[in-house]
């Protein structure tokens, strides 16, 4: 034995933190399989290969367990091209949460082993919330160590559906964005007022209890993300405090940005109501989310104090007319695409860069398809 | 729209990295069901429950799916004891990768789509090791960017003996640790033999192509060692180059220790056949493993050029008889406790401090179970 001391050599220990941080929360609900109600993939029936889809382009640049890419023939392009873009120009570190996919991906996952969530029109869409809530938490407070700055993703087709439910739920009218340019807003408001009657949950009951909410007309997405924030809030909460396994970090600020549309506006509600302390979290999207006119942004941020970054990729200048068919309200936002170009344009990529990597990738995604 | 620019605030990234991370693979191996083989469990038949149920004590202090503890009744604790008190100590970060499992923790993993290892007497123990490796080298570079130092450890039952068999098929002849303190090594090399028989490896085929020594007598942990190391090293590798997906980050070292006994012997020398650069990689393990004449180390450092942090836990002097049994040579090592050791006592952590936290963690254990 080289030595007879407790430890043999000394290093001084390093404590600071890295920077950005992306997590993408993969989802399924059978809420997607209404006819019409999504276009987050080639055709209703594929939703399903869709969350799966744009983690492999994500990672890889095209998909490799789906039978057919994640978006309309002819259509724009599903917004992972923004994200691989994006984190490319970034080298941001990147995770994904796999919380209750139908199709896991040819990527390793974080699994929170949950279900997928069901048709929200029985009002009983999610099971044991709390308990996939409970399991994101764990993990967030881990990566809550790691970086000073996470941005929360998501991908689950027919998720602008499952927010409205629960908004409505929570007792917000606030409207809600899509993937198609014409919104079936007539189609998801009557979805969810059949799973609201089914579950016979009142706003009193759900702002009291958002778990309850989530399990009625919402999607697993929502207890993942929230779970993870409340992780992460723990760490900086606990640093000082010495408690159970959170103890030792010091004390640290950490910036949570969920990024997405409608579906992180609902989160943000959820995670209010839940009562955890907002004051570090903001939304970051697209404009064309935020330029859409089915959802009272101006409201939004009135009644639930929530910052909002808006980010333009620039695609009317795009030479490409996949990506000038978001100028016209396609697909809109996804995959936390607002968020991650929000954090490269913050590191100094510019708009015209970030363009150009976008229609890069865009452009690999197309010869893969054989296009 | 609130502004008109591309982004709408500014911020200064920030670019360091946080200190240590831990992350533990848990794998299983029909090999363990051989009887004698192993005493990592209660019994042989439960010995499929141990990678879950250290991580489960890992995280909440006792386990939560096994229908019994991870040890023989009134023997040592498992080391997870050791691994959960460090981590208490330090708040180090961790993370569990799900490489292999049997029996899926209730705890969130990382899961790497590994399938569990056959009996290696057939000579045909893992599937695909290639593509866990590739799933495992995706995680590593993400953790690459986060962290500057970062130790890996293992929990797999019966994991030693598949150690022998692949160091065996690569021309080593070290013997290797047990987790009992009469180590079964001719039941041992009797299992190893039939299943490189079987398999008709020679040494050099198994220096040129480590992976067909995994494949033919090895276990689905060494492939997630190994590419998690060598993502980790990627990432230092192309931070300058500008490489596809791990730009940006600029460049940074990164200490990767392997926690573990002679299992980490095995992936040290499969990953110097691999051909990656081993200048920055060391083991820790504690002085039970190191003092075991089962194993020469002095070949072990002579040969494969392996720097080895020794830790001594001071149970010796512990008022617990069953952390006593560690000084007889029982259990020994797992779950990294040597490895989460070595980082605490390197942040300054003590040597009475750990015994009395690791006293403290092993009763909370012993009253789960109602001792």
């Amino acid at each position: 034995m080289p030595h007879s001391k407790w430890i043999m050599s000394a290093k001084t220990a390093k404590d600071h933190l890295a920077g950005p941080l992306f997590l993408c929360v993969l989802s399924n609900t059978d809420t997607c399989r209404i006819p019409n109600i999504s276009a987050a993939g080639a055709t209703t029936e594929l939703n399903d290969y869709t969350p799966a889809a744009d983690a492999e382009i994500v990672v890889y640049g095209s998909p490799r367990s789906a039978p057919e890419m994640p978006m309309k023939k002819g259509g724009a392009p599903t917004p992972a091209v923004m994200t691989r873009a994006a984190l490319q120009l970034t080298g941001m570190p990147y995770f994904f949460i796999n919380a209750g996919l139908r199709i896991v991906p040819d990527v390793p996952t974080i699994d929170l082993c949950a279900d997928p969530g069901r048709d929200i029109r029985q009002g009983d869409a999610v099971s044991h919330p709390d308990v996939i809530y409970a399991s994101a938490c764990q993990i967030g407070s881990q990566f809550g160590k790691l970086s000073d700055s996470i941005i929360i993703g998501e991908s689950i087709p027919g998720g602008t559906t499952t927010a409205l439910g629960v908004l409505t739920a929570l007792g917000y009218e606030y409207g809600v964005s899509s993937s198609f340019s014409e919104n079936p807003l007539e189609i998801k408001r009557d979805v969810v007022r059949q799973g609201i009657d089914a579950s016979g949950i009142t706003v009193s009951e759900a702002r009291d209890d958002p778990m309850r909410a989530i399990a009625s007309v919402g999607d697993p997405m929502m207890p993942a993300v929230a779970g993870m924030v409340a992780g992460l809030a723990d760490v900086v909460a606990s640093a000082d405090a010495g408690s159970d396994m959170g103890s030792g970090t010091g004390s640290h600020d950490c910036d949570i940005i969920l990024a997405g549309g409608t579906q992180m506006v609902a989160v943000f509600a959820i995670m209010k109501h839940l009562g955890l302390d907002m004051d570090r979290i903001s939304i970051a999207t697209t404009k064309y989310v935020y330029q859409d006119r089915s959802i009272d942004f101006k409201a939004v941020i009135r009644d639930l104090g929530c910052r909002i970054h808006v980010v333009d990729p620039g695609f009317a200048d795009s030479r490409l007319p996949g990506l000038r068919k978001y100028e016209a309200g396609e697909v809109k936002e996804g995959v936390g695409a607002g968020g991650v170009m929000y954090a490269a344009g913050m590191s100094g990529v510019d708009q015209r860069t970030m363009l150009g990597t976008v229609e890069a990738v865009y452009e690999e995604l197309m010869r893969e398809d054989g296009v």
